[in-house]
């Protein structure tokens, strides 16, 4: 293997020669030989947008030379591109700040800058710490480049996803307005609804989910940066945290300002596990909805079987012709991943001390896992699944039919009890309702028929 | 013991004669003799208030005699006064929908009601289904109830304790605001912020917290009543809804508005779940603030000790006059419980199927013991820890002094790796900062002393 | 209100006059006004046995008066048989060593045993710390207590109902044993067993969860006392904690030893949350069992419907006739909450520093409140539901005749793909497999009798 | 890109001309684009395992070719060589039963098995389900191979790590045993300890670990195969499962044995939820060790300060000089990790319904993911941490000559009390424990020398 030599505060080290990192970087490969889950992706490109972003502001207060910042940018950019993606080594299990992370992206930064530098005929360099992470520390830039990953990707995936879903049910909605069906409380049967309405709370759970995401992000716009080592800014101009959250606000699109409280921003993540709660509940959702599908397919001859969803595949390895509900599978195991991500991502934020919180790695990871979970189970559910639920009409006629919960229309006419006697009645003489109705002499024929009408009790007036 | 025959659907039960429930709180009584934990007095009132409001609803829509609306509403406010909390004997470990505590009010209701209605010379009597729950479910007014009593408790308990705690934090950043002090990163010695300053950091939890809990405290404003058995409304006038609504409103003097859709209101607690990271949030936040007030504490003479605390007690039955930081104790106890209830809601939340989730009594008891707990342990250590927080000046000062993290301040004039040449040969030779400053010919001695100000380090221009 | 003055090393307090604690249990009362959750009465009862224990072997080694340590007896005694509760009112959000209600049972049995020596014309007055507590702190007596509570609690009331609910398992196992019926995987049709098959998974799962709490159970026998304040064993006897150990095991009829390392027994949990482990596996096991039973018995007329469990009380307030699965619902709630209270246990389990943890009483407080509800829950659902459970045999009947999975039984004959086939082909043309096997000319008609035998197919050969 | 066409019982699949796997992998590869973590190597290497034993099995039953057994061993060595890793793409996030994966395992092993029958001449081909997957069913190999791949991994990988950590501990014990110094609880000052105690304490938990995982793991060597769709074992010899146990057990050489009851292996983990429990333990055993180690070694001025380890790398982007306790903070995060992956397994392992639990996957990722991360870690603190940590001597010699609670010792001679009194006049005055107790005359100076002696405070007689 070919290597060359590198240097930080700490003395010197091999790097192999055709990557791009450095001294800092090669150590906590070295020193970290923990799990295999790199440092997310999305971290790494929110870095590149605040070095970028960072070089802009210190330039435009004329902190850095305009070649340099241009030089930075350059590199940033070739990093959001993902070409630099093997330059990016180190695993989420390292310091608890992420300062390894945020000097690994400097050293990268630094290195092809300074190669851009020098192919423009220029003699400059790039340092990692004086220039690239100018007016910075691991402790702002980290949870900066957090907050701005986490706002990406909800507003670039998961929002979306929720939005695609929700569409899918609101079709599903009108489809089926007036498939009246038969309703279940306790797993057991009960008023009757339409298969419209059982499906608009589904589609109210994505609503209220997508609205409560979305209100919650706006938390997670503060950034950290401007706050330097303890929260007080030191080595950074006071007006840094101003443009360069303004220069984030730019690249990005979406905006971003600058936390107002530092020493919070350093020590404090209630704002994601807050999120992250909107999150979990909206996986409670998806557990609910896809267990429902699940069930009301269930069969095809021994269960509910009141929809039919796609077969997407063999179901069994020894059972020919069987298949399952392969797509509410994947949607339950991700909900059930955001549950556990949920419990580590609280307990990471309760632990910081001073001025500082070091789990900022382990709650990035979990945080973005969920993300990335349930925006892909939706999008894979509602394209393979929800898509295709259609109503199986015989079955659900067949229930309807048989129901005792129909009953219930009774009550304002002949009050509980009496009603109770005829369902209980009908129960035990395996008859119809209305014959036991008839036979208690507490209704005639037609009064029955004109109070129970099944249709009308999915839509009362 | 005596006592009177009570009949339900099921048949004839024997209730205590002192007793003004039913046949089935009795039987669920006998069903049910798990723990000792009491459906929450909070959902009862909350009953109480819905119970009330119903009435006034159904009677102004025609449906419910004047009369026995008003004997309703006599008898609800007897349970909101307390003076039937020895009626309410049920535990939460019941059916999961709550219905036997939605009986139980009913019973208690009708009951009292009906005495009252005796009292007035009437032969009128109130059925506890027919007339209290009328228009009603079990499965519409238990969540109800648990949303009216979740906002009251959040808006009523929870919230005042934040904003006083908040307020005593805001008074000693104030108080501090010029105490320098040495800031501490990774545990490690970093450079200087005042204290006021790191308050200020715990003040922003806080302010953050409570912002996050009130905003989100509005997904559960919206109310699942006129629902009724499947989120129909079968058996309820189209405008029960919005009346009842109205009706709790104005009894509470909180906005409360009709779920846009019942079919959610009955099967997803995802606003819960919502609220509740809100709650983990605060928890998360509470543990890291009584954990930097008691490592800060820490001592009298082997810790840290910058400031101290009141000794509101012998602090060891064997170490005799030892004091220990107690109150943060139980802050950090309390935080904990919150952490295991959330992971208890999420799941509880994530179990619904069909028209109903069947884990609602398990929510609110988590719920609300969180908000309890988080309530009251805040009170405590603002009243007998926070206020009483004072500066140790001795030791923040020697601290000070000491400190190698100061190099930092010298980065912009002779670059990282220079300054930690410094800080290296200080830490080495156990000398200060300025002396190997000069010895390395790095800076004069005037130099030195004109970049390095802790206190203009803290507040940088 | 009638007060008389206490003192400790703080001062004077004002006790009421009719309780027996003194100064600093005042001091605790009146500083924690925090939730409601009193310390747990296992958590007293098994102070007293170790009081009394203690007192034993201070006397046996020479360190005690014999008339002191009878005295001690005497009032531990009465505090087990419960004459002493309302003295004992300590809330579980105290100081995190428990160290309160130490010294509130120090004090109870210091006035209590002094008015016994009174009683007997003796004029020795037991001192709480120097005579109750001798030799101890309670940094080692309360984690004993919680061992010893832990150690009652599982044996005298968790693993008692284990075996309760596994009888009856068991006799369902053999009664169910020739009742063959259709299986589910993935809420599939699937191959047949039989119901007493399906119930022996549960029985195995009681079975296994018995043993697995009883086997990790044994770690929970090691006693922290002999520790004292940081685990030296300060100022106690070196046999002290072999003495205490044997009384305890006299007194309570259960082996327990000195914990081998004090260092570890006041700072580490570890144990408590293996044990733990074993009662969430427990819990996710009743989950499923609780779910299977109200899946099975759903309906009546348009669910699964192959069992019939006991109606145990009116279902709905709404809908007339209804029955519900409620036992089912309370063991469900309660498993939910054992998983929160997992999540509780794990974090404070972890939180400790240096010589002690000072989370013991959330610790105690979930692990023990775990136990009661599993107990109270499975011997509830075991009396009102498990034994009633009855096959509906003609249901079980017309799915078992109608499964298309009966067709996997030809694999070793024709191959998978070719039974494939005759499956796709049954459903597609909604006929029988024989006829579709026939058709498609893969078997004859006696070929496919001769293969195809559901009883068989139970108990393969 | 170059394609074959493979076929499956749903149809023909387009799959990467160099690809081992067919029909059925290509389909979930495409309808599972859902996160990017991989089925783990752990699982596909346990199945490579099972599937060569299982056709040993076959084979000696006389129910599968020598030939073809064979040639199934040979391409099973491959995967467990680790050569055909790129032939097994995809993620956890599938089927439910892991059906996929089975059937991937299936599919690869009969691809290269017929290539190697090839090249010895033989035209006979092995199919996947008829042949690899003879006597299986998912149902039973997926439980089958996660066990496998647990016992695997507790014992190659945890249990040596956690010896190694115990056994370094051993060493500094010893080392430290007469390291005199204070002791610390509730963070503040208490009696004095030797170092090698406290990290006896330490020691002790490992060695307890060590214990609860090895024991609880036997719970995990029952294995599911056998049972094959539902348990009932159809399509698989009655001694076919033990015959692959053995297999098993040979080719492992660790003991395995088939389980008692199949319905229980198929829906029930809860060995997994037991031992994950230990681990769980472990992990809270862990975050208590390196916070220990990080706030004893915090500093260098301003900490605590009682004990050095390595500096392996330059701690801070922004401080120059500064060294952070990194390898504690990877633990920690890891021990975090572990916490949220507890949750996810409890509640994976409570979703199962009647014959099989459709979460497999999910609990397979998260108890393979926290052995991987406890292992790691454990090594990593040990060799860059934990071995380097030395005494400094003058700080530990400075704050026990200051300690308050020396005076303890003196409760046997003068009672809780008086020396409550010293203690506080001493901490009042800022004088010596000997100068207040001379001052309040309850000692003279020789009876105080005599009594107060930290060392023998340490080992008490």
């Amino acid at each position: 293997m070919d290597y060359r030599i590198e240097k930080d505060t700490l003395g010197e080290m091999q790097v192999p020669a055709d990557k791009y990192w450095g001294a800092q970087t090669q150590r906590s490969k070295q020193n970290f030989p923990i799990g295999g889950e790199k440092m997310p992706a999305e971290v790494i490109r929110a870095f590149a947008i605040l070095k970028k972003s960072a070089a802009k502001a210190n330039s435009g207060l004329g902190l850095l030379d305009k070649q340099k910042a241009d030089a930075i940018g350059y590199a940033a950019d070739q990093v959001l591109d993902g070409k630099l993606d093997d330059h990016f080594p180190l695993v989420v299990w390292q310091t608890g700040s992420g300062t390894q992370s945020n000097m690994n992206v400097n050293e990268v930064i630094a290195y092809v800058g300074t190669e851009w530098l020098k192919e423009r005929g220029s003699d400059t360099t790039l340092h990692p710490n004086d220039d690239v992470n100018k007016s910075q520390s691991s402790n702002d830039t980290y949870p900066t480049a957090m907050h701005i990953a986490f706002v990406l990707k909800l507003e670039n995936h998961v929002l979306p996803a929720v939005k695609k879903l929700k569409q899918t049910m609101h079709e599903k909605v009108e489809a089926f307005q007036d498939v009246v069906k038969i309703g279940r409380t306790h797993l057991q049967d009960a008023t009757p609804l339409t298969l419209g309405q059982e499906i608009s709370g589904w589609h109210r759970m994505l609503e209220k989910s997508e609205t409560m995401i979305s209100e919650s992000l706006s938390y997670v716009r503060d950034l950290a940066i401007g706050g330097t080592a303890v929260g007080t800014g030191l080595n950074a101009h006071p007006d840094f945290s101003e443009a360069v959250s303004k220069a984030i606000s730019d690249e990005t699109g979406k905006p971003f300002k600058s936390a107002p409280n530092k020493f919070h921003a350093l020590t404090s993540h209630d704002e994601t596990v807050h999120v992250h709660g909107a999150l979990k509940g909206l996986a409670a959702d998806l557990m609910k909805i896809a267990n429902d599908v699940r069930w009301l397919a269930s069969g095809p001859r021994s269960g509910i079987g009141e929809i039919t969803i796609p077969a997407n595949e063999p179901g069994s390895s020894i059972m020919p012709g069987k298949v399952n509900p392969t797509q509410t599978e994947a949607v339950t195991m991700a909900a059930t991943q955001v549950m556990g991500n949920d419990a580590a991502i609280g307990f990471a934020a309760s632990q910081g001390n001073f001025e500082l919180n070091v789990f900022k790695p382990v709650i990035a990871y979990n945080f973005l896992q969920s993300c990335q979970l349930l925006a892909d189970s939706m999008l894979s559910f509602d394209e393979r699944c929800a898509k295709g639920i259609e109503p199986n009409y015989e079955q659900i006629e067949k229930y309807l039919r048989d129901s005792l919960m129909l009953v219930t229309a009774l009550n304002p006419h002949i009050g509980y009890e009496n009603a109770a006697k005829i369902a209980k009645k009908a129960f035990a003489d395996n008859s119809t309702l209305k014959e036991a109705a008839v036979e208690l002499e507490l209704l005639t024929e037609e009064e029955f028929e004109k109070y129970v009408n099944p249709k009308e009790m999915t839509y009362p007036k």
